[in-house]
């Protein structure tokens, strides 16, 4: 494990973006990420959250989401509860700030999916326990960690490393950004005119990426994002609540496709990544998505590390490494 | 913990009605609560149902009480399980009766929310385990704890307080008046004409205030019942499944709404409970709930604990508290 | 419990079919299933599973399986997901191998109930995690170990008895035949014309049956099928999924209902057996389904014990029982 310094402790705090937190608190979720896994792998049993619960509530489907939140907190020792929107029906049964104030009560952390990042703002501002994003329609962080692990496995390191983000410049992109920033990455995207990523999020991005010696650079234009790159991104043309611009956003992503000429024009030892549900075909090809490039369900297994270090993190804090002598 | 007596143990007994527990079985179901709610807050492990299962059963919607009854098992060191209706479709896809023996195979009880009161009854007489209320058309006797439990920690005692219930004398109210009869409190309802409690339950809950030394008066004013009050309580006007009845339910009710004024007329010391969901500016005004009168979210925390205890006390008897030292 | 010999470990195999296990292995679940139902009923603990996970997914409505399983993972010390297949989506959100290759990564095992057999098979060649089969269109192997159990427990042995099945040749009737094969018992089948069990599967009982000294048996004739059984079994005429054709199912199987004039030509200690959820005064009466010679309870408990045996062995092997000095 990494020294921990004084400021890193994520005790009660929300993860509702990545641009909260400073390049030594993502570094040290990522170590203690990649000390999980390795008692996972090794069969020691980590209960640092045991007694301790989590509620889930999704506006939205998920399979990797749910399920390692689920699997993780059980391997933690402690227990996830699926709210089951059609029962809870936030902001319509009954009000957001209102189920806030019920749950806090009875859970030790909160994670939402929802369609609106507002609705996790104000689940944050009323409960006081930490409030986890797991995916809105401005940020996906928990994906970007499992990312950014991904990355450091296969690559080694993140400073300096290469980036292209291929495609919709929605909340994955998003987070991915601020991700490749905090961690000094050069990170390109290519998406089409009127899909770029939100000029306030590019703006905090490039802040933070000047800070910590990395780069964010946006483009229309895919294989220039893609040259030399290390790390090849997309992700769905037609994310979820997205589904009445399918017809227009086929046409409009058609050259975006992530196929082999274009992970041709990558770096030799280019990796792939999609964070799933992969629309075979459309986005990305077969043949990158199945090939040897692709490193898709080594991300799709770190979503579950990750979010069990960010459980951690938020929930127990540091003292909870130190008892199991990490 | 108040020494048990003979007579209070609720080992393998179901749980459909506090009209069905004496006076001192009640009294300790709250005072365990109180002892499960102080080893939750001191972080003390207290696994009285390791290795022991609850089904759960869902007609209608539900936060508060999934949640609780999930988080309690697994805090108890047991498991819970959502049979999920729309799965089991109770009474159409399968017989209650033949549910219930397939349940009692596998679980050690059995917790339903349901239309029918009847539903339960049939649950109960079939299943030889215990099963619990979880809200039925005539009772919600799980929230009337949750209750009784909550105005005793804000006002030290139950016997002679004066409660004022405002609003549709249903389940809830029902509930309510058998639990204030139990513990000596004097209750005065105000519903609409034609909303008042059944008059089988009234006169049940009478006699119980009779031999208890508590009264119960029905009326139709609501400043009349609120009128000195120490706990004034609520409910929505529009109970799940009586949708089709809203309209003229929000016109007949418009006067009971529980606001500053109604509050001003109570004692100065009264507090304000509602179960929830809430519904902001019908039953109740914004001031009032989110008031310094309001103790809702300690009543909706009471949820846990309380079922806690009645959990433990069905499923495992007094037995399972000495082991623990309490 | 039977000393295990070479060749009964299952440690890591996929459950698709009964037909899959030799008579050694078959043997060796129901022994040890037998063992868990004993420690479960003295209460003594075995979290052979713990630290283990098992995703669930059902495609179809599901009472037994799901619970049993869900609160057998949760005795063995281990916990269940289940993947809600409205989140899941699954071949239409997600492709079947890419579902497959990320659960692999989060869980130990993976159980399914599907329309088509094909689903599992699926699933199976992409995972490399034990696959269950929890119900398809072509067989149930996980009701027929519950099945061969309960025939054991309520007879003393299987090899040598005679069993009749009377109804729709489908999936539950498959398993049964290869259990009655694999286990030495006399298996015949009276089905209307036209809902004979495939002949594939037929062919392949048969082939198990020969080898171990059973017989299997197929006609048209209630009466001549139940003659002398000592095990009479029925399955719905509707099965999930077959709803278009209930109409002209009720006209065809009308003749098979099992009554008492049905139970009267089988042996004097025949039992009964049902795979639930019945149809009462369809498939079966009232009389039958609930008077002395019905064991379907006992059948529906057997689900637990014989899937925590089918959980353990495929997930740990025959290494865990020696843990525990079985």
């Amino acid at each position: 494990m990494t020294t921990q310094t004084a400021g890193t402790d994520l005790l009660g705090r929300d993860f509702l973006s990545l641009a909260d937190l400073s390049p030594d608190q993502l570094r040290c979720l990522l170590d203690r990420a990649a000390q999980l896994k390795e008692w996972q792998a090794e069969g020691q049993p980590h209960p640092l959250l045991s007694g301790l619960s989590l509620a889930m509530l999704f506006e939205k489907a998920s399979l990797r989401t749910r399920t390692t939140f689920m699997v993780g907190m059980s391997q933690l020792g402690g227990f996830a509860v699926d709210l089951m929107n059609e029962h809870t029906q936030i902001g319509v049964r009954e009000s957001i700030p209102d189920i806030a104030r019920n749950l806090e009560r009875w859970v030790d952390a909160l994670m939402a999916r929802v369609y609106a990042h507002s609705t996790l703002e104000e689940l944050a501002a009323w409960a006081d326990i930490p409030v986890i994003n797991g995916l809105s329609d401005l940020t996906h962080p928990c994906q970007a960690l499992a990312d950014l692990l991904t990355v450091r496995e296969h690559l080694g390191n993140l400073a300096g490393r290469r980036l292209a983000y291929v495609g919709d410049g929605f909340n994955v992109c998003n987070s991915l950004l601020f991700g490749g920033a905090l961690t000094g990455m050069n990170v390109r995207v290519a998406s089409p005119v009127g899909y770029e990523p939100d000029d306030d999020i590019l703006e905090r991005a490039q802040e933070i990426a000047e800070d910590g010696g990395g780069s964010i650079e946006i483009g229309n234009d895919p294989a220039a994002a893609v040259e030399g790159a290390e790390v090849v991104y997309t992700d769905a043309w037609v994310s979820m609540g997205l589904e009445d611009e399918a017809a227009q956003r086929r046409e409009v992503f058609a050259s975006y496709r992530v196929d082999d000429d274009m992970m041709s024009v990558a770096a030799p030892n280019a990796v792939f990544l999609h964070c799933l549900p992969a629309h075979r075909g459309e986005e990305v090809t077969d043949a990158v998505l199945d090939g040897p490039q692709s490193v898709v369900f080594d991300q799709a297994e770190n979503r579950l590390h990750t979010q069990k270090a960010l459980l951690v993190a938020t929930m127990r804090g540091d003292a909870a490494f130190d008892e199991l002598g990490a």
